[in-house]
């Protein structure tokens, strides 16, 4: 087992980490910015070591220091967390460089499924569904339309680099095209330093079904079922459930096929997960793969009884997994609501402040994920997500009472969150019924409530 | 399903009966003492009536100002949570007058396994094993010496209306037995109202184990397997496990079954607590059975997944029970730490004081069972428990590892409490051995410590 990692991230994210290294013995080495002097993680990790100033590009993004503080402190590896260099194929290659031990697949695979074009590519060659489409270069204005009137409106311009919703466009028409196209890029150019793009069938009002994914540094992979997170605004999630309500055995058992599949096909190692589009006739299109922990791994967690960041560890210190696809218990449902310090009834705006009362829900089947506490200054540099409430019930139908009283429970002073926001979705009556898909929330709630 | 209730306590216990009835759906009245105006729940019911000042007998055990306080709000029931009125069969019966339905059993059941001599004799009818004693009455010194040497020394002299450790003396021969005599009499009347005391044989060393009962209305009644709460100081017990590591199976499925009939006995109802003395041979004896919720109730509910204080609800209402004994499934390991507000390097005197700071553990397989919030005033005037902190594992090594986890997390400034002290617990060698008996603590900790 490794003996001292050093963890690249910071927020809950990185608590979670510092827990799982604790119940395994090994120490812990946390970064942390100049703004997070006094933050959570960096109270709590072992050691902790500061490695820039404030805004993420000159800490949490910043290579040559995170790299010079594991060395300095002799640790064996570093989790990146999600979100800053988790998928960061440059950053993973130096720490193998550096014989640091990445906590994630080789670099080659963040690599590979970072280029969506190419993870398409051969995911198609895997005879994995894929949403109908053109993966090969785009040279010019004129090719995109030609390959757009090709695979038929609407579609979608991505981000070939992209991740996390940005420099993604939906085109209805010709007449839109141009400008949607040309935007995709300036964002991605921005955003993700190149302006590859690729085009896709846009799949209207799909579900958004997700498949976690483990697997050992010695071929065996498996499954831990699947998350729904259709719940999203602006492309991110809000709310995550598993299992989804949506599918049935059948659908589930032969997705979470197809996502091993998946994983098999890059050779992959370590906790992955396999996004998926699934349309309203249940037919289900790979989207892209996370190489890297998700936000919402505690539902599966919860379901599974099997602790997802503490797998990762095992698998990157050469342990093998100890248990087969027929050893996994599915039980119970469990929801995770992203708790964030931001206003709905102001556009989301994010809402940074001092923390000055606080009352965390607990109880059987609560558990909250976060780095807050009273008296702590939330950053306006960083994620507005602050925290995540999970709850866990024999059926949907009880969970969703746990969250609702969870969430009435929950009590933060000082800063606006969307503690309430989500209290809404709980209540709708089409969340209530299962049925909802990604455009769910800006349909029935964000529009009433402006 | 009743639709509004008086809950009559205060701190963790009356916060998770709120959380229950929140997720029923029942409407909830908290009392309050003069000083627990700003505690969480009062703040947390739907509605809080003051009922007194804050001694408990003014306020907590005001069956008056209650009842009062109940018909006021018209409240269909009262659960009275443990200590205080919760095994009051005067206070049971006075609702049953006032036809408010009292959490928990008959006030004739209450008062009948308040008689502890009364139910010795009860259980020894139905083949119940109990410590070998005398339940007779007793009418002079004299008399009690007979019956002490029949019987053998050590002997125990307990009161009969006893409870919580009151009124117990250990009596290892003839000469101390004068003295010993005198002073549980003295100690009964002063903590229980009556002289009355019973003699039985001193088990040496046993284990502390308690099998959970849940009984409705129609005659079905269910163990949901045991608790092992060897773990005592002064007859307190400081830290519970289930299952124990000392019963096998075949012993444990005895137990359970020599449970239920001890609770068909008395024609039980609702939620009760069978408590054995084990001995090193395994030989078991009935002690006394609690009318009540037990503090440590969380730990069943861990490995069991059943929400005990959800079923005594659910059975006061008139529901029957929505499982069989077949159908109740144990799994994994559950441990719970009770959190203190006391000095344990200072004869563990109460400290109580104002919260100044505070971080409450979470993640996977932590619950945390408590009243306290940053800037809370924790009372001079009650018991020192402040929480309760729990912990679960696939199996009893992973709970330890969880536990220490999240006792080393746990961050409570201004006050002293117990937390090193249950973290020195769990890194015994005996403990991690299983291998304890309710002298553990004051012989292998306490004396150290001193």
């Amino acid at each position: 087992m490794l003996k001292k990692l050093l963890i690249a991230n910071r927020g809950e994210i990185a608590v979670r980490i510092i827990r799982a290294c604790r119940e395994l013995g090994i120490n812990t080495v946390a970064i942390y910015s100049e703004a997070d002097r006094y933050a959570l993680h960096t109270q709590m990790a072992d050691e902790a070591i500061c490695v820039g100033g404030p805004s993420s590009k000159d800490s949490y993004l910043n290579m040559a220091n995170i790299l010079s503080a594991c060395v300095l402190t002799q640790c064996e590896g570093i989790h990146p967390g999600f979100g800053f260099l988790s998928e960061n194929p440059k950053f993973a290659k130096m720490c193998k460089e550096c014989n640091i031990k990445f906590i994630g697949p080789d670099y080659e695979v963040i690599e590979l499924m970072g280029d969506k074009a190419r993870a398409r590519e051969i995911m198609k060659k895997s005879n994995i569904p894929v949403v109908p489409g053109y993966e090969g270069e785009i040279n010019s204005y004129t090719d995109a339309l030609e390959i757009a009137n090709n695979i038929g409106f609407p579609v979608m311009i991505k981000a070939a680099a992209g991740g996390g919703g940005k420099g993604i466009r939906i085109v209805r028409d010709t007449s839109e095209f141009k400008y949607n196209y040309e935007a995709a890029k300036l964002e991605s150019k921005s955003c993700f330093g190149e302006d590859k793009v690729y085009i896709e069938k846009y799949i209207e009002k799909p579900r958004h079904i997700e498949f976690q994914i483990l697997a050992d540094e010695f071929g065996n992979i498996v499954h831990l079922g699947e998350r729904e997170c259709s719940l999203q605004r602006n492309n991110q999630k809000v709310l995550e459930e598993a299992p989804s309500s949506f599918l049935d055995d059948k659908l589930r058992n032969e997705m979470g096929k197809v996502a091993i599949r998946a994983a098999k096909a890059v050779n992959y190692k370590n906790a992955g997960t396999i996004e998926f589009l699934v349309d309203k006739n249940g037919e289900f299109y790979f989207m892209e793969m996370n190489t890297r922990i998700q936000v919402e791994h505690p539902i599966t967690e919860m379901i599974t009884n099997i602790d997802i960041v503490k797998e990762q560890l095992k698998i990157a210190s050469g342990i093998k997994l100890e248990f087969t696809q027929e050893d996994i218990n599915i039980s119970g449902h469990a929801i995770e609501c992203r708790i964030n310090a931001e206003d709905p009834k102001n556009n989301f705006r994010p809402c940074p402040g001092v923390i000055s009362e606080l009352y965390v829900p607990s109880g059987l089947g609560v558990r909250v994920d976060s780095a807050i506490f009273c008296g702590y200054e939330i950053p306006p540099y960083y994620d507005s997500m602050i925290g995540k409430l999970i709850t866990y019930g024999d059926n949907r139908e009880n969970a969703i009472i746990k969250m609702k009283r969870a969430l009435a429970e929950f009590a933060i002073g000082g800063v606006t969150t969307n503690i309430d926001f989500q209290y809404e979705i709980l209540e709708h009556k089409d969340f209530i019924n299962g049925d909802y898909n990604t455009s769910f929330i800006e349909e029935k709630l964000v529009n009433n409530n402006a």
